[in-house]
């Protein structure tokens, strides 16, 4: 056995089942051993951010890493941006560089960097293998530090030597840490600032979304009366009928602000202290004002379901009270887009199941509010607002999941960057629906300049916020990776195709002009 | 006038003429800059690498730095493996990349991240402004640093709140320093190991592949009997007719070290001591041995065709003697697609002056011998082998030359990359022509896994090099981002074709399947 098939063996025996891939030269070694060690599945992807992105997702879903198999310094690159918004969510990846020889680096070929550099502000843990016996215990580490709930980023460098050269063979797979318990001290102060007699609320995050927070955060608002928010971007939300319906965070400081004053106090779950996206001149950071009492339940590293179950013990909650959603959708738009006719289209249609992948930023506002009692769904959005996460997020997700469908609401500026996922939508048979928010722009960019005092944009701002004058032909763009699709034009048409589109097997796109 | 407006000013004052740019919120003010302060042209593009890459192909072209501005950590990623590209291509690029607000930064907003750690690796020149006053001097520095021959790359961080705030007004422009000149000695040491009784070389790179270094080259040649080589990917090599011709160092190491084997003697000018791409077991890093004499007369850093002017005159060459190429172009070929017959179609038609992008890895192998007589032409290629640097640099390539016609030869698997550079090309009307060579896959891969040892590709080494069984449809892609665009088949449609877009202006697309 080489270092490469000790690193496969190992990964299979800690339970890695996909590996994203877009090799080059230098994981040649592994790709070999992909064949000669049967057990892992390798996705090609045709941009290394579509590997990085489905890893996000498929953590997300399959609640364990992926592998991502990645081309030295240049090709981890290309996959940082979704990296950054994995650790903001904190997703399990296992990410695998090739990287040259140990005796070749001194060379300083044409492809040498700075691997750690660029690894670095991504990677919670990280390393270099110093010989092929060493291969399968340093991946057997990046598992399991990968693993660690919620999840992290776990980035392994390979040097291409010793993929080639013996290895032992494998060793025992490591322990998993479970997440920290939560003190009676954090819960004494929780339960102290939910008092039922002054507005109090509980701000969920992360783990707390999952059906198990939300039924004891249900507990604690029966017993305390306070309100149930939650983040602006949350990793994975367990939504629909039947489950608590909680409210989420608007994204701009002035609205968060306005939903967060009225309460006395507040207690995080699995959540920061809410700041704001941007920096805005005259707009403080952080939303919660040092009037307001906070107190941290649990930190997102924390157990956050056993610490909201604690606290609802504590606050003397029934076993099973709340305000769980009733089935309710909304009926079936008709006529031009309007944004609650475009959310409607998707809300009415949406079938049991389904996995949401939000990345519609200004088109989609209208989505949550109507779909607290639609059929259970899983809603994902981005944690780490690197644009363009949307398709290649849904991607892992539908390779985690392949009985659910997936559902993709995309802004077309941020859905060009990672379009490539597409193809492996194509060749994986994924049963994707990707629904472009084709608004022919960055339309956030224009409320951004109106907020910061422009009135007319320059012909130069509107050339660079913009895209009408040359616009995208998504139909097309889909077509040539091998994905079917149809343009839409009014809120009946788009709930038709969605329709027609979650009827047939494989992934499908629609470019809604909105 | 505030920092944003400073920024510009300095930058216009300094010869700046182009930004290639992907803004998001944080570089707004910038943008409204743009507007307030005209003389940069604002080129959008659809995804970080296309900004990059662009610049690098600006740089080599316009020999001067184009700015890049980039949104935050996440945007500036997207751009890194191109600028690992330029860094080896030693091309003149700044980038300007918005921050958070400083006071903004200890709340950890979503998009935070390590920008000094990301850049680094790129950098040679890296600042983070300090406040709004210092932004002039700042980008001043910056753009020297950058237009240091032959050329760096510089990256100025400006958090938003400087952007916002009132500057002074702009500082003198900085002095550009001269690249050094070469000593006495190193040309004296050249010249004695180029005595023309026994086999030498003179290996050129970097800027000894401008017109003015080929004909001080060629007197070299003239006088010693040297043999003309050059490095296996040029920055810009200046080619054809009435230049004299010399020979490119084949990719493979068994290759180039057959063609090296002869000399006992190689001058290196502008070029490193060659080294393997990658490191193969039992084979070299470095593909002259020890039993060879080498001499660097100039470092690529260095005043290369003024040290190959000087040793030239030491050596007492006549002063403009060589051997030139003549005028020379195959037939225009016909019938299926060889290699011989795809490159024949291209040397057949190319015109006068075009800048020629080669990113054909596999297969364009045949095209430079082909074209040593060819009319002029700049040929470019990807001295840092971060792949899908084609078309993006032909798009920076084509900006900085608007009366020169631009071909790109670009590999299939590679222009997935950066596809989204297309949709550049047809808003801002280039001149550029992509030939896409559609072998379906990405055969070097294919040709690594049987150099080493691999006989019959498993399913899943076939799955991750190879993709003709989803594949993709470059005429839909590139309809579908607005370049028109044709199939072709045999060489002589390929001809044909080419022959057709040139005459037209714009962009176009030809997707040969070969």
């Amino acid at each position: 056995m080489n270092g490469a098939e000790s690193l496969l063996r190992q990964s299979i025996a800690a339970g890695i089942e996909v590996c994203f891939a877009n090799p080059g030269t230098t994981e040649m070694p592994l790709v070999k051993a992909l064949d000669d060690v049967p057990g892992i599945r390798a996705v090609l992807c045709l941009f290394e951010g579509v590997c990085t992105g489905a890893a996000d997702g498929y953590g997300r879903m399959a609640e364990k890493p992926a592998m991502t198999l990645l081309h030295l310094g240049p090709g981890f690159a290309n996959g940082i941006a979704y990296l950054h918004d994995a650790r903001r969510a904190r997703s399990p990846v296992v990410n695998v560089i090739g990287d040259h020889a140990t005796w070749h680096l001194a060379a300083d070929a044409p492809l040498t960097s700075d691997i750690v550099s660029l690894a670095k502000p991504v990677s919670a843990w990280l390393r270099s293998s110093r010989s092929a016996e060493e291969i399968s215990g340093d991946i057997a580490d990046a598992i399991a530090a990968a693993s660690t709930r919620p999840g992290q980023i776990a980035t392994l460098v390979v040097p291409h030597d010793y993929m080639l050269e013996p290895a032992n063979g494998i060793v025992a797979p490591r322990a998993v840490p479970s997440p920290p318990p939560v003190s009676g001290e954090a819960i004494s102060r929780a339960s102290a600032l939910l008092p039922g007699d002054q507005p109090s609320a509980l701000f969920l995050g992360g783990e707390a979304l999952r059906e198990r927070g939300l039924r004891a955060a249900a507990r604690i608002a029966a017993v305390s009366g306070c309100r149930l928010l939650c983040e602006t971007f949350p990793k994975r939300w367990e939504r629909g009928a039947g489950l608590p319906a909680i409210e989420r965070l608007p994204y701009f400081p002035e609205q968060a602000m306005a939903l967060l004053a009225p309460y006395r106090s507040i207690v995080l779950a699995g959540a920061r202290s809410p700041v704001s996206f941007f920096g805005y001149p005259g707009l403080p950071s952080y939303f919660i004002s040092t009037e307001q009492q906070t107190a941290t339940l649990a930190t997102p590293d924390e157990d956050i379901p056993a610490a909201l179950e604690a606290l609802a013990d504590a606050l003397g909650a029934p076993a099973d009270a709340g305000e769980f959603a009733p089935a309710s959708r909304p009926p079936r738009p008709t006529g031009r887009f309007t944004p609650e006719s475009f959310a409607a289209a998707i809300a009415a249609t949406q079938p049991e199941g389904a996995i949401i992948m939000d990345e519609g930023n200004t088109s989609s506002g209208a989505y949550c509010p109507m779909t607290a009692g639609a059929p259970r769904h899983s809603y994902l959005t981005q944690p780490g607002g690197a644009i363009g996460l949307g398709l290649p997020c849904a991607t892992g997700a539908a390779v985690a999941c392949p009985d659910r469908p997936v559902i993709t609401i995309q802004a077309d500026g941020s859905a060009m960057y990672t379009l490539q996922s597409l193809w492996t939508q194509a060749r994986e048979r994924l049963n994707v629906t990707t629904i472009i928010c084709n608004n022919r722009g960055y339309r956030i960019l224009g409320i951004e300049l109106a907020r910061s005092g422009v009135k007319e944009l320059g012909p130069q701002a509107r050339h660079l916020t913009g895209f009408a004058d040359q616009p995208l032909d998504w139909v097309k763009l889909a077509d040539g990776m091998g994905v079917p699709a149809v343009r839409v034009e009014t809120a009946d048409a788009l709930a038709d195709e969605l329709e027609r589109a979650l009827s047939e097997a494989g992934p499908h796109l629609i470019d809604a002009i909105i």
